[in-house]
């Protein structure tokens, strides 16, 4: 009998990239079977976009609600176990809270909710149901950041005393300057993707890394958020001032109109001993600097990284690694977790990152609107 | 009724990296069924494995010949099509001989055989029963290696006048100064490897890659080869100068004593008109240099990219894919052949590069026996 | 007859790096000759250095007030006619007032006076007297930097959109956490070093090239500043949001507790057709990005760089020039300037580039001090 | 009085940038007094030049001879004491010869000489004469190649094992083709450049920085070199491959239509127990590997450098010096040699680095003459 873990996706059919990206780090450690999907609303799609990638169709289902019930029907060691979310962002609460509630794992993809209080709801239904919850920040699974959390922890660098974070892309520029393409983008209306675009999409990235290596709580936030046209008001760039303690100062910086970046994702921290700098899009270097030393450079896979950076590379020093293989890493602390294996906190971000995100970005709003204001987070 | 490719897997169990690497790969276009294998030749420990990726263990042979027979016996369309080849070296050879004379496709790791002349039979064969054969040259399947090719192709540099291919790494390092070590590490021993190491394990990585990009081929080789000690003379480093044409000359330096190199491989090609340079370490990024005008950065995914090299790339640009996408692309390729459906030569390395780079490695290795002299390919 | 600039130094003696850095720069283009000084205020220091460096000891002056009588005493073509001013801050403004009221060129080290006020005033004396005057701004006087001037200006990157610029360092963190050190320190005296300690000292030299390098000018600020200890609560760290117009803004961050960091200072201007990106580090390096097209690197010293860049370059592509060389094209512009010869704006930097840098700091302290908020520059 | 050296220049006029770099190198010290020349054999040329660059014209001489002549009726605590032979490569031997029969001490641009026989010649006077004699292999003035050599001589990669240098540039490119421009072209005429194009021109630097840094010696070499017309069969490119020892092997990779590149040389030294790396288009890093370490990259001005690095850096770290620095601090050791002081070893290239440069161009033009053979040096 297989030890694979039955798993269901919602969305993520047809060119759908996300699709693409979690079945391939679903496969990558052996541990999922995809077993059951909606892949897509309409059900001929569906079922066109399963037999396209060879699955057997007695579970491809015409709706999410049929799927949830024709699953529960079943007995419980066949039933699928964790489903991934990655159907459009104003059903991932909705999603997420009847999957919980029926005691199924999750798997949903960022931004968690559409507002703050839902995301405070989903955590508490969290709670109730005992089952397993995942943010798939995809990031945080790079082995050289797992690394720079661990160093952090450790005391590498000391008490941190200054963070900078960047996350600069420059897809929106050829969007925004033409006004008919800037009024049909969805991530640029409010009812479909939420009241941010560049904090809702990628400045909580930033934001949950920062968290996420200093093991740090940003206190308070001053934003000042930009748009470029008056007919779509929208944020689509902005600054975050950051306060982490009286004296723990530090930046977030977001733009989706930093011209022809790509995914330009850059964070540094500097301690009282040391410093640690990474970047998403060279994620194998981790830069290691010490007052009157010279500069260090990590990479994966190495015996002097920790533990929890080595269980996320899988070949040899030298063989670079990308953004699938630290998605991977998520599915795999995941596949853990519900089969009751130990796990290290902070293999795959969770709903306490879902709802601190989701405050985030509301709080960095409310900051610009009255304007550029000291707002507690 | 599924459209995934039937496939087996000879080796590649336990805690085998490259078993790993070949799965991954597999999967990551929904393209291939896992569906039998003899991963180990112990058959406990081969169904133990099984169980553990969650396979079925109806089809987990008790060894190679068994699984070849069995599977003839089904009917066609139920039959294994496809098998990837990861066993040691000298078993490549024998395996895939007897599964190209039944009638399978054959994934091949590299080095395809242990000699020339076992390399000159597989070829025959291969054109006799008219199966497909991929090698697993890994680093051909990165989306800007393909780019190289498309751009050298297309004239971009115009005619090429100098190459330049380096492969340092230096884990024989720590082992070659430690006498136990280095007669006790098989990758030392011509028996077990064959009669080179540096040039049978990377230098030929280095030349298949020089003939793939340019589209040229050597004419012939002056090697300089080097060991350390005496009681044990195989190469593990050396120098190869190369001869395209009458003016047309190169050098490629391989070496894994290159001390604290990790997988240290790069190309660089000379035309009359530009220049072109790639390295492993960071595979995302293509340089395109041009007599006085700005370097230029090709990185994958844009619209610049050739259809051959857009081909390999799964998500939006800045999003760095890795060595597990590079042999997934070869893994694609070898689906389309297999299929039936249209691909470009250069998708997967096949049976010609196999010859070839056998016949490389004999040639340099005489070369420097014979006291650094030129010898044809 | 000899036609170099007779040149005077004021302050730079002994190990002063500042000396060092001028009397290069000044002898780069064969057109200054150092005719006097006063390096020290102490007499015999001040000789003994001179005959250190070779000087005759006739215009070695007792101080700065006998310099200048004795110099002019002079006839006009034996006078000194242009003076280095690198004495303790506090002094600029005095010395640079009385000798442009008498009627020589100034070259000023940077901050050019302790306030905005007394800036005004040397603003008046310098429009009075006719004389010229230069601010060095070091990093203006790259050859990369004069390229992003001249091309932001050639329309290469449309209309500016987001800036972005970074000068972090660290030197002071080894300061800073040892109560002794930070009390002891000039640097981090108010009466010594002005209301600003990281402002003062780097981020104006980043804010004048925000302004050098776009042609706009800042509107208006919001500061967030940062000290460590209750002790000593000058600023050395800080991150100022930046407006440019309605929806042009941008930030500049600094700091002198990003431990380990050397001069890391860096540059990103983004248009609406392009962005430009340059760190000091690396200063031959000029990055620029388009849209949907492979990232180009402009290097110094090729004919695709404007008139204004190749005058900053002396040796043919490939061999990199520094930091004496950006000053030493700062005192090649204040040599056409002084000699009547034709020369473009941005040679070297301006009193008015000293006006607006006075006016930055004293704001960005007011913004933080009145609690984060918008303040007019 | 003036401590400075008096200093005499032989050609560099005109828009010669070998003349700039000189004079710049001269000053950065504040050693040296430039107090006559002959900067060009048309002396109203000459005197023009010396009146551009502000010098009096007592001292500028009609030709080199009259010069000599008169330079020593002077009394000798007036005469020039150190001449820079900057002129064309055929007159290097003559010049340097007359110069040291006469008591003085000669800088000396690269190629010392035509010949190896005049190299022997000039090395015997040298001995016999008492007067130093340094030769402008700029490079090696670098900080951080001498950080190289003292991290190689105090052990800190151990026993060198393997050697690799390149030297890449692609200015031929766009002569070579042309078959007007390749025959007008002065460094492609054996009579005016010597024997060798590219061993001669740039081989030989990377030549004498591998020996520069290892302090060994190479042994023998076997090189193949090439040209890419018949009607120019100057070399201009090659590979050659070295022997230090019986199993300490390298390659040197030399060449000029190596097609836009600008000035790409590299040194990779790897020893039992590390490596060291360093490139001169960067030249202010230098990487440093351990096998199962992170890598450590080293800056000038740090204390962790060795004083022999340290005394070769003006400013703190972070504000970066460059070619004109690195050939200043070859004008620095020679002024101290000059004045009798104490130097090291190494602060500029010696007399026996010119005898061994020669033997090594004339050897692997012979090597590759007699079809690619070993040849010792």
């Amino acid at each position: 009998m297989s030890k694979k873990i039955r798993w269901g996706v919602l969305g993520g059919g047809g060119d759908s990239l996300i699709g693409v990206l979690h079945r391939v780090a679903a496969s990558m450690f052996d541990a999922y079977a995809l077993t059951g999907a909606v892949f897509n609303p309409d059900y001929a799609l569906n079922k066109a976009f399963a037999e396209e990638i060879g699955l057997p169709l007695d579970r491809i289902y015409p709706d999410f609600d049929t799927m949830v019930a024709e699953e529960l029907k079943r007995p419980k060691d066949e039933r699928i176990q964790v489903f991934s979310v990655l159907t459009p962002n104003f059903l991932h609460f909705p999603m997420a809270k009847k999957l919980m509630e029926n005691g199924f794992h999750v798997i949903c993809e960022k931004p968690m909710t559409m507002t703050h209080s839902e995301a405070l709801l989903l955590a508490q239904l969290h709670q109730e149901h005992g089952v397993h919850f995942a943010l798939t920040h995809t990031y945080t699974g790079y082995p050289m950041v797992r690394q720079m959390k661990s160093m952090i922890a450790d005391g590498a660098i000391g008490a941190v005393q200054k963070v900078d974070a960047q996350y600069y892309q420059g897809w929106i520029n050829s969007i925004i300057h033409d006004q008919e393409k800037r009024q049909a983008t969805w991530r640029l209306q409010p009812d479909k993707s939420g009241i941010s675009c560049c904090m809702g999409d990628i400045g909580v990235h930033a934001y949950q890394m920062l968290e996420f290596v200093t093991g740090l709580e940003v206190q308070s936030v001053l934003a000042d958020l930009n748009h470029l046209y008056q007919d779509n008001q929208m944020d689509i760039d902005g600054t975050v001032l950051l306060r982490f303690g009286p004296h723990v100062k530090g930046v977030l910086r977001a733009s989706q109109i930093a011209t022809a970046e790509e995914n330009n994702f850059t964070i540094a921290i500097y301690g009282q001993t040391g410093a640690l700098k990474w970047a998403q899009e060279n994620p194998n270097y981790l830069h290691y600097l010490k007052d009157n030393q010279p500069a260090q450079v990590l990479k994966p896979g190495h015996g002097y990284n920790s533990a929890f950076s080595l269980d996320g590379t899988k070949l040899p020093p030298g063989h670079p690694e990308g953004i699938f293989d630290a998605m991977g890493n998520i599915y795999k602390g995941m596949a853990k977790a519900v089969r009751g294996e130990d796990y290290v906190p902070g293999e795959f971000p969770s709903m306490s990152d879902g709802v601190r995100g989701m405050k985030f970005i509301e709080t960095t709003v409310d900051s610009h609107r009255e304007g550029n204001i000291w707002k507690s987070l």
